[in-house]
């Protein structure tokens, strides 16, 4: 099999505009990029997907994995991204099975606050088993967030964006892999998606970041990707919480600075400074 | 033709989980609610929509109308929310025509960050015509940002909804018609747009807040329901930006306390405290 043939097409993230603020001061604006990017799967279209235009390879190919349309990366022949046709080009070895099936199935499963598949995702959640023998330390998680903190470009100048990150923790020391920004948090962690299977990178001892709020279809993503840990800055829905529960993730929320919630999975956190706190758990 | 049928299903908001913090204390912690509702139209499946609860008819509703499956508000007989079973049952007066077809072009056309219907909205971009007659002063917004301020219950309780108001304005003084929470800011705008529906609200004189980010879909939203006026606590993106310019809707973002970013349709804002302003708009 030849190696996947595949675009760099990153957007500017972002443009200035003028604004008027309260004081009378005409103010230029940094605002995030917001790109229609349409996908054409062996050129049968997709999907348009709205992005900021970070890593739209890595986006196409998250989405097709994360929607399970497509079963592995090596299925991929080429990707190629084209911003003057708005369209991504996606050419696979063989063709998809019973794609018109399988697109006509994800029309009446379209969810999350409108989102992406439900029904199949759910199916999948109980077949889950995420390692137990990893840990997440506080003084791990704090490192995280301060690597996170400093990141965030997009959103700092502009906000309006989401970002995503996927962590590797060698004791206490975090290390962000891959960081991504996008107009919708799907669309991050898709792309987050997609750079694992580019990058051939095993979830299963890692950590996943997100600004973003712990919804159903964020936990159930994360879970699928093997990832035994999910860290958000914001905070969760009773669905998200359900699933997290379901599958064993360990879920921290409300993670700013030195604050947290633990919600879910506690015998994955070892909570240094008061280790009896693990007993209890 | 008969009155409108309609259920009153709506859920429990929050619910109480147990999280741990950072002083290792088990706090009880309000979580928003996140059920899936699955909307059929006279017994076809649509959609499955992930959502709070709230005012789930006005969301099925509004759905079907930005998603351009209804025409009027007319058309529909029943609408019954059951959440023994998660579903929304819609009987239409006379079968919507071309639904298959429908139903197919928007499989391809799914946006947003992966949110909704995107080919067919620019499409009527261009024939949006918004009033000019009608203006926002200042000490109108600021009214207003006090009246939302006092009503995000849900968010101030439990976090990961976001929040849209409709609201009128009669001189400075500001009055909130509806306010709809939602773990999707999609699904907020469209409860609003079935509520102006079932209480036959014209839009050309009112003002739309919405706490999220104004995305590309959230101003044609607003600008489909002819309101001028369109108020966010969040940022914006480059799309949302040439769409606002397109429709000449005024809009305003990081809208907070006393501060504010008026990025178009400066005609329509009267900024009392230096009129000479205006001129320079």
């Amino acid at each position: 099999m030849s190696k996947l043939k595949i675009s760099k097409a990153t957007r500017l993230l972002t443009v200035e505009v003028d604004a008027l603020n309260e004081n009378g001061e005409v103010l230029a604006t940094p605002i995030a990029g917001e790109h229609p990017l349409t996908i054409y799967v062996d050129k049968r279209e997709i999907v348009t997907l709205m992005t900021l235009g970070q890593a739209p390879e890595a986006l196409v190919i998250g989405y097709l994995r994360n929607q399970r349309l497509v079963r592995a990366v090596a299925d991929i022949a080429e990707v190629q991204v084209d911003w003057e046709t708005d369209s991504a080009a996606v050419t696979t070895h063989k063709a998809i099975k019973n794609l018109t099936q399988r697109m006509k199935k994800r029309t009446v499963t379209t969810g999350c606050g409108q989102g992406t598949v439900f029904g199949d995702l759910m199916e999948e959640i109980d077949s889950i088993k995420l390692r137990d023998d990893v840990s997440l330390s506080e003084s791990g998680l704090y490192n995280l967030l301060d690597a996170v903190r400093r990141h965030e470009t997009i959103y700092k100048s502009a906000g309006a964006v989401h970002g995503c990150a996927l962590a590797q923790l060698s004791g206490d020391h975090a290390e962000i892999l891959h960081f991504v920004e996008d107009v919708g948090r799907h669309n991050a962690v898709d792309a987050i998606a997609g750079l694992m299977w580019l990058n051939d990178i095993d979830g299963s001892d890692k950590v996943f970041y997100t600004t973003g709020r712990l919804t159903s279809e964020m936990v159930i993503k994360a879970a699928q990707m093997q990832i035994p840990f999910l860290v958000s800055r914001s905070g969760l829905t009773q669905m998200g919480y359900e699933i997290a529960q379901r599958t064993g993730i360990t879920m921290l929320g409300r993670a700013v600075n030195k604050h947290y919630l633990l919600f879910t999975g506690r015998k994955r956190f070892i909570k240094q400074s008061s280790p009896t706190m693990l007993a209890s758990a």
